[in-house]
């Protein structure tokens, strides 16, 4: 079997596993209580905070551990909406983890500016600073763009963002950006970061928010007051031990290898079929993720086929697997024969060539396959 | 070490961790993709839901699975407040992840009422009585209280409610009932009714939501559409199928040792010293949890002593470690000599009879010691 798809790819590293083990058999101290073992978590804990500011460039006391991405990107828009008069601005292709909390608070009557994206699938940076005034009070751009790769630059849009919109929080979703090109929160100057583990290998159920010294979110969650306030619940320990390796682990050099496969794949897949359209720009996209559209062919029935064979693909993002079509294929107007046959293939470390040759060759001939059909 | 605390008594059961390893190496597959692996994964999922259903009385569809006991109690009252002007009533001594929201919600502008206790730690039947009227939208009353365990009668104040103020949902916080009493939500007719995995040795990271068909929240979080669209974010199959295994081993029976671990524990400390006062009726509360006063100590010293001897033992709630006083003590109007001496203890099937007495002995001893400094 063969995993080229964003949702298998997200698989724990063994040592992670290894660790979530140990953790489970004997980490389940709470670490709020006030005993020996319990203070032991807590220093643990403090450890894992550390780990995962450092992976990210940010301070100890700036990370706050959350359930998930989705739970971050929640406390971090609904949290940082403190002015209900504030006009709010958020890209057409946001993850719905943040787009859904736009339209539920554009829902509730506030105005809210999605931003169109420029052909290679990036935030239009001049769109943007035409919306700029100090009216506007929150702002949610992706780092980089989950079905399709494309890296926005952050500490430019940040600038701009603080020189017409002092009043602003930005907002950035980074749940794909971690481990697969560089972060570092304080030189990009944005105010809240959102990332989640199970997409950097760290196993399930943890994410992280990142709040900038000096931010003050209004809490969208409340309870016993852990998280410093902002995220109640019995800290997850094993869980965020996890979350914590994976942030250790972060090779960015080897994410260069993963974006020879990506070119690889596309290069074998490109070559062997005609009326391929490819999302953005290959080079210049996050090295795990590539989006094409191919004519004539429906993506839910290709990735069925591929499935049959053992070859899994992703189309799109899972949690829009119920979506008919792709937001994103539908924010950069790609004409529907396309549209329809969106697919999103992801690599990751654990991925090899030879994968790579056996999937590209049933991909093509399933295609062609189909196209006879 | 003897573990005779809350957060202690919360390790999940060996099986438990055993499943959650087994999953952690393969389970990582996103029930929300449509491949085969991860179709199987979505099935587990559904099995699951069966399962924690049936240990709560309720229909699978009815089941949403959360990270957390507070996420479910947070999605609960927030998603349960549709009506802005609805006037709200819950007891004075919930859990701060139910009495949060409300306080929250009074901040707002939103009309609160707090519900006093009786002597027993129950809520007052009459005073609660005394607000409904049709105005009433949300009501939250707790089934077991986690500070003291006394047990509220659910079937009737629901009963009550649904007489009076037609117009309200009914939420409970089963957090501490499910596992230790008997739960049937069907029965009690409550509207919602939330529960968490690690209090009934599940592990961590994992709660569930009873929403009563027919009963539609306003979503608090907001994402990919998991969980019917109540609670998004990709599903933590692991913690999931450790959730449903720990359901499945709920033993009413067992509980009933764990009752006279209890009994047997107090008829020693109170044989041993003056000056006790118990919180509460120790034959009718749940048979997990014991609470009283012991004058003239301070809780906190006092769990740090016998901590230093190995044995742990609790006071007032690890989500409300921070406050001085007890919310519970402060709620029964337990005179301030007392209260500050509030210890919490708790008992689970773990725990042995040799335990109880070694523990007993030492706590005699140490508060003798302590009354004489």
């Amino acid at each position: 079997m063969i995993y080229l798809d964003n949702c298998a790819t997200t698989a724990p590293y063994g040592e992670v596993t290894e660790l979530i083990k140990k953790e489970a058999d004997g980490g389940w101290y709470n670490p709020s209580a006030t005993y020996a073992p319990a203070i032991a978590a807590s220093k643990r804990l403090a450890e894992a905070r550390k780990t995962v500011a450092r992976a990210m460039g940010a301070a100890e006391k700036e990370i706050y551990f959350t359930a998930s991405g989705t739970e971050a990107d929640n406390i971090a828009v609904f949290g940082g909406n403190k002015n209900k008069k504030g006009v709010l601005i958020c890209s057409a292709y946001e993850h719905p983890a943040v787009y859904e909390c736009f339209t539920a608070l554009k829902n509730q009557g506030q105005t809210v500016h999605f931003l169109p994206l420029q052909a290679d699938g990036r935030v239009d940076g001049d769109a943007l600073l035409s919306l700029l005034t100090p009216a506007v009070s929150l702002i949610s751009v992706m780092h980089v763009n989950n079905e399709m790769g494309a890296v926005n630059d952050i500490a430019a849009l940040c600038r701009l963002v603080k020189s017409k919109a002092p009043n602003a929080l930005f907002h950035a979703d980074g749940v794909q950006a971690l481990g697969k090109v560089p972060v570092n929160v304080h030189a990009m100057g944005v105010d809240l970061y959102s990332v989640s583990s199970h997409k950097i290998h760290g196993g399930r159920g943890v994410g992280a928010l990142y709040v900038k010294n000096g931010v003050h979110l209004k809490p969208h969650l409340v309870g016993g007051g852990q998280e410093m306030g902002l995220r109640p619940g019995t800290e997850n320990l094993p869980a965020i031990m996890g979350f914590a390796l994976a942030c250790q682990k972060i090779d960015l050099a080897a994410m260069q290898r993963v974006s020879e496969l990506k070119k690889r794949f596309f290069h074998a897949v490109s070559g062997g079929l005609s009326d391929i359209m490819l999302y953005g720009n290959i080079e210049e996209a996050a090295p795990h993720v590539l989006s094409f559209g191919v004519k004539g062919v429906k993506a839910e029935i290709l990735q069925q086929v591929l499935s049959a064979e053992g070859v899994y693909i992703g189309r799109g993002s899972a949690c829009s697997s119920r979506a008919k079509t792709s937001r994103t294929a539908l924010a950069l107007r790609i004409p529907g024969e396309y549209a329809e046959g969106t697919v999103r293939i992801s690599f990751s470390v654990m991925n090899t060539e030879e994968e790579v040759d056996k999937a590209s060759a049933l991909f093509t001939e399933k295609v062609k396959l189909l196209r006879r059909m």
